[in-house]
């Protein structure tokens, strides 16, 4: 327990995350991963043996719940914020992951120049979903990065994914529904097929919020509209497949060191 | 009573259309309009001052509807096969519709020659979904021209589009899932913008089977993913929203002259 108390700094709590017993240290004042992410790592194909590359990896809430849940065996997470990048490598260490994580710092953009080109079997991102011009900055630094195309724009992600992904390696991403159309066109271009779609709406009778998305590099056309997934019942309460998916699976708690 | 009798050839029946009080003449022999069609019709915005080109127009369903229904008041419909758009045209006249739809017998690849360029408020088409290569060709020449891309592929259709609609215009069309991501890609290509998606599964709980789509030439990204179309309930009837789309707009049955 001594051990563990020395991995978390001051001011920094630790979530548990119910389903698979993982922590995850987060900041308080730091970015701190939403239901997007969560959404995206439930999203992922499993496969024990997969080889995964998170892009802007954060405090690496995808390579816990991916390796926690069984879905993957080694996941690289890439994250240019060096104490968010820290962070997660100290969560992996308090979940005994440090084997199967390997969180580098750097900018996606140049994956190539740290990781292996060609290689991975999944690439998952869960990227800004804004550019720059589209809202003021975020006071927080931290925050904006994760909302605003401020170090990499979706351009980016889907050109550096198509390039470290093996061939029939597959790309999943979350975003917005406002700006899919230019999204699928991107990776269309890029060689990344869309396969996989799921449209997430807060409520059923609304317009979608989030999208999910899997594409196969040099894949061929063939794309499965899943069924949409619903958030909030009419009382305003996580639907049941929700509550599988999140609830469930997440718990979050303040350990103080 | 006589002047009716007369627009309708031996072997064809009369279908009615029961929202609007339409009818239309079809044969049992030759394609058929289907749902899609309906739900095409449904989703297209309306417009009283509309000026529509429907490609591929069939007996006329789409122009009919429309019309009768009073979302567009004039609507030109493109038919290849001489006995479709003869049908198209009697239905017209059966309607008094006259003066609001005009069907040409002609190749839409080549619309330009029989039509006004940029000028379309709205194109709505429901193309055939399956390259020739897909199936082995229906025994029925004109039920295999509905479903095989014989006469045009899709890539004609979005071509054909972007010129026919003026500035800001709007294409309209029903689509397979499946096909879905080269298409998004293709309209992009055109400078025909994704603006509406909606997508209709059979039941809840189950994956898309179509998907309606507006598009706009020279438009921004925006996309709005519309609620799903659920189009059975548990107990395989029509759910209440399809009720209100199909069944009550339209009812079948048969007249002898």
């Amino acid at each position: 327990m001594e051990n563990e108390s020395a991995l978390i700094r001051p001011g920094e709590r630790v979530d548990f995350l119910l389903k698979g017993g993982m922590r995850i240290i987060q900041h308080p004042g730091r970015f701190r991963f939403g239901m997007d992410a969560v959404l995206l790592a439930d999203f992922a194909p499993a496969s024990k043996e997969k080889r995964v590359l998170d892009l802007g990896t954060g405090t690496g809430i995808i390579p816990l719940l991916l390796l926690g849940w069984g879905k993957a065996s080694r996941v690289d997470g890439l994250e240019i914020q060096e104490d968010l990048a820290d962070m997660a490598r100290r969560s992996a260490v308090l979940n005994k992951f440090e084997s199967g994580i390997n969180i580098l710092t750097g900018d996606l953009r140049r994956a190539e120049e740290y990781l292996p080109k060609n290689t991975y079997e999944a690439v998952v991102c869960n990227p800004p979903y804004l550019p720059v011009r589209a809202g003021a900055l975020n006071k927080n630094a931290s925050v904006a990065a994760s909302k605003l195309e401020i170090y990499c724009t979706v351009e980016d992600v889907v050109s550096v994914s198509s390039r470290m992904l093996r061939s029939r390696g597959r790309l999943c991403l979350v975003y917005k529904p406002e700006r899919f159309a230019r999204l699928a066109e991107l990776l269309y271009t890029c060689g990344l097929i869309p396969r996989r779609l799921r449209w997430v709406h807060s409520r059923a009778g609304e317009k979608a919020e989030l999208v999910l998305i899997e594409a196969e590099k040099g894949g061929k056309d063939g794309l499965t509209v899943l069924p949409p997934l619903i958030v909030y019942d009419e009382k305003g309460e996580y639907t049941a497949e929700m509550q599988g998916i999140y609830n469930q699976r997440q718990y979050c708690s303040t350990f103080s060191p």
